[in-house]
């Protein structure tokens, strides 16, 4: 007999009827014999549903009764599923965050977890009941409600999957696993049998949406064994795990692409101690995330340099610099966008001198301009025009032997929470 | 500076303008230089549409999953409620039932308020923040989330005015009052500028739907002053007090009835001892309210009698008395509708004989035959057919001298949390 984590989405459980068909899976799940916690998001749209009837109220909602408000979303989930397990035959109890021990800082809207207290799903486990615990949210040492943030019911159940050592913890989703690449772009993109932490956590930073990074890093720091399936077949899924346990040799295991990239470019800086500093101090604090920095040729004195943001904060990111002019001084701030940064990750890329050069080769000899870069140990990144998109994908899955080996992409609708 | 409880309805903040209204008023009231505690029930519709929800997965929910659904709707509502108050830059907090120090013993669906902790509220006043309390919910011992059933929210405010010692508990509901009778009967019906406990708590328990007789009781066990008043206008409302502060020399206050009424009537019973306490045994068993008791003549060694149920539990109740037939022997048992139970009620009654001959006559000068009567210290009841309704509560409101008088109905739809 095992302990499994099993956590079911938004989309899920969207209506009663799909809640009837997770709680008959949920119990097939203990009839084999496994000891089962369930972790579950709020139905369908109901969260969004919430966040509008607090817009119809106010446009700055504090963050402290946001929260009072979202968490209602799981509360009504776990409710409802456990009636369905019950009427199943199958004794179920539900638990909020606060009750399943969930506790959390206080930062509303973005909480982490602290500790996790997994005393009374313990208890009711031994009780032979399932239980079923409200993902996203948590309590603070003061009792205040918290929720977790983006992502934050995968965290919910990898978390709790740590604190009670289970042995698996199973992500159902709307898609049916990792992917070597987008399958909507590449027909023949496969499925992957298993993908390792830091891959995954690649993929996920990268935009792919079935895991949180979060979700992942915790996984990763605490060893916890992810399979991501799908909530509607019951085909195998993606395992993800430790990379020791992979299998050798495979340089590439996945291309990923994010759209939402927008470049700024900074001309005619004068090249003094301290401009880059000021500049990207500026936009930390405006709340902006830079992603790829590239610095280009001193000529006279001045600099010219460029970032990637995220595509919505690309105004944002121009008026800050110009809010700096006293600080910095520059030519001119420019924002260029119709842009697609196409990541290739792979683990074993570490130790595989010559994986960027082949990149922008591919990439090349498809008449295309690599306009930025950026690289990790196991991560390489180009920003390339979006109308190349395609066809640069289906160079690199070919160029990468992704068209027959393992490999790994994670896309789909989002299911975020 | 005085602590005040308001308590506002359902229908009160049935949408957000309406909330928004609502806010507006809280507002005004600690300008007035109050500190306010806020109780509120769940948004207009929500409570039926999450039962709808629940039904729709099982007919049978366990009541520990349904108080777990059902207390999300008071939960959005308090969240809402704040962000409402704070966008009038008033600051103002929230709090769940839980959080507020609501505890109750572990009667799912039907907790009693054991205790009240009341000290984050305390200190949220303390810090000058309007205070916004989840009606209706507690926490168990165990750390169970706990209803209170019908009349919940208004119980919550009570008790909370009890526990922080508030100078006043003001309900907002969708009447500006309680009136001598249903002024859609008696178009010159009164507003009762103040009613005893005693005679709020006999209408209340006379089908009466502004305050639930457990708030009625709460608030005559721990003296706390309320008042009915109208959320949608400023008229003055109804005080709710002690009998020794109420203007003397009044003998009826008001008129109730509740056509919720049916009769059951077992004939033929033979006349042995113990009959009557396996009959309401077995009914008291099957959790069927019986009312009114009336035993009448006794002949051949078989006795007639009668009692009444509420409508709904009339079938039921037939039911029960077949059932028992192994145990009493009777010759048939039937059930008749179409009755109204008419009550006068008045704390002067008791000092008046004579009252009960009044009524009986007024009644009989109508041509109408009274089938039933029951009478307290407060009160007389008579069932009548429903068709002499108006007739009968016209002449008795002018009997009584209720045309002119200060004298006591609440009528009007119900909302019961």
């Amino acid at each position: 007999m095992s302990l499994v984590v099993m956590k079911f989405g938004g989309s899920s459980v969207g209506d009663t009827e799909r809640m009837k068909r997770v709680a008959k899976r949920i119990v097939a799940k203990k009839e084999e014999g496994h000891k089962v916690v369930v972790v579950v998001s709020a139905m369908g749209d109901t969260t969004d549903d919430l966040i509008d009837l607090a817009k119809s109220i106010t446009d700055r909602p504090a963050a402290r009764e946001m929260d009072m408000l979202l968490t209602t979303g799981e509360q009504v989930s776990v409710a409802l599923l456990a009636m369905a397990i019950q009427e199943l035959g199958t004794p179920a109890i539900s638990y909020t965050g606060w009750q399943a021990g969930m506790i959390t800082d206080e930062a509303h809207g973005r909480a982490k977890i602290n500790d996790i207290k997994p005393k009374r799903i313990m208890e009711s486990l031994e009780q032979g009941k399932i239980v079923i615990v409200a993902g996203f949210q948590g309590i603070s040492d003061d009792g205040e409600i918290t929720t977790l943030g983006r992502g934050g019911s995968d965290t919910t159940a990898v978390a709790i999957a740590a604190a009670i050592q289970a042995d698996l913890c199973e992500i159902y989703t709307d898609v049916d696993g990792v992917y070597s690449t987008d399958p909507r772009i590449v027909k023949h993109a496969r499925k992957l049998d298993a993908i390792s932490y830091d891959e995954m956590l690649e993929l996920a930073n990268l935009g792919a949406a079935i895991l949180h990074p979060r979700a992942v890093e915790y996984a990763k720091q605490y060893n916890v064994k992810l399979v991501v399936r799908s909530s509607f077949t019951n085909a195998e899924g993606t395992l993800v795990k430790e990379e020791a346990a992979m299998e050798q040799g495979i340089v590439v295991r996945g291309i990923a692409y994010d759209k939402n990239v927008a470049r700024i470019s900074i001309q005619g800086v004068k090249d003094e101690p301290g401009i880059l500093a000021a500049v990207f101090t500026a936009l930390a604090e405006a709340g902006i995330d830079v992603d790829i920095i590239v610095q280009s040729g001193i000529s006279n004195g001045t600099a010219d340099f460029s970032f990637t943001v995220h595509l919505e904060d690309a105004e944002r990111a121009k008026s800050v610099i110009e809010g700096i002019r006293d600080r910095v001084e520059f030519e001119k701030v420019t924002s260029e966008t119709d842009l697609v940064k196409v990541s290739i990750v792979g683990a074993g890329m570490v130790s595989n001198p010559g994986v960027a050069a082949k990149m922008f080769d591919v990439i090349s000899k498809q008449g295309v301009n690599i306009k930025m870069v950026s690289t990790s140990e196991i991560k390489i990144s180009c920003v390339i025009d979006v109308t190349h998109l395609t066809e640069v994908i289906l160079a690199l899955h070919s160029a990468f032997d992704l068209d027959t080996n393992q490999t790994a992409f994670v896309g789909g609708p989002k299911e975020r929470r």
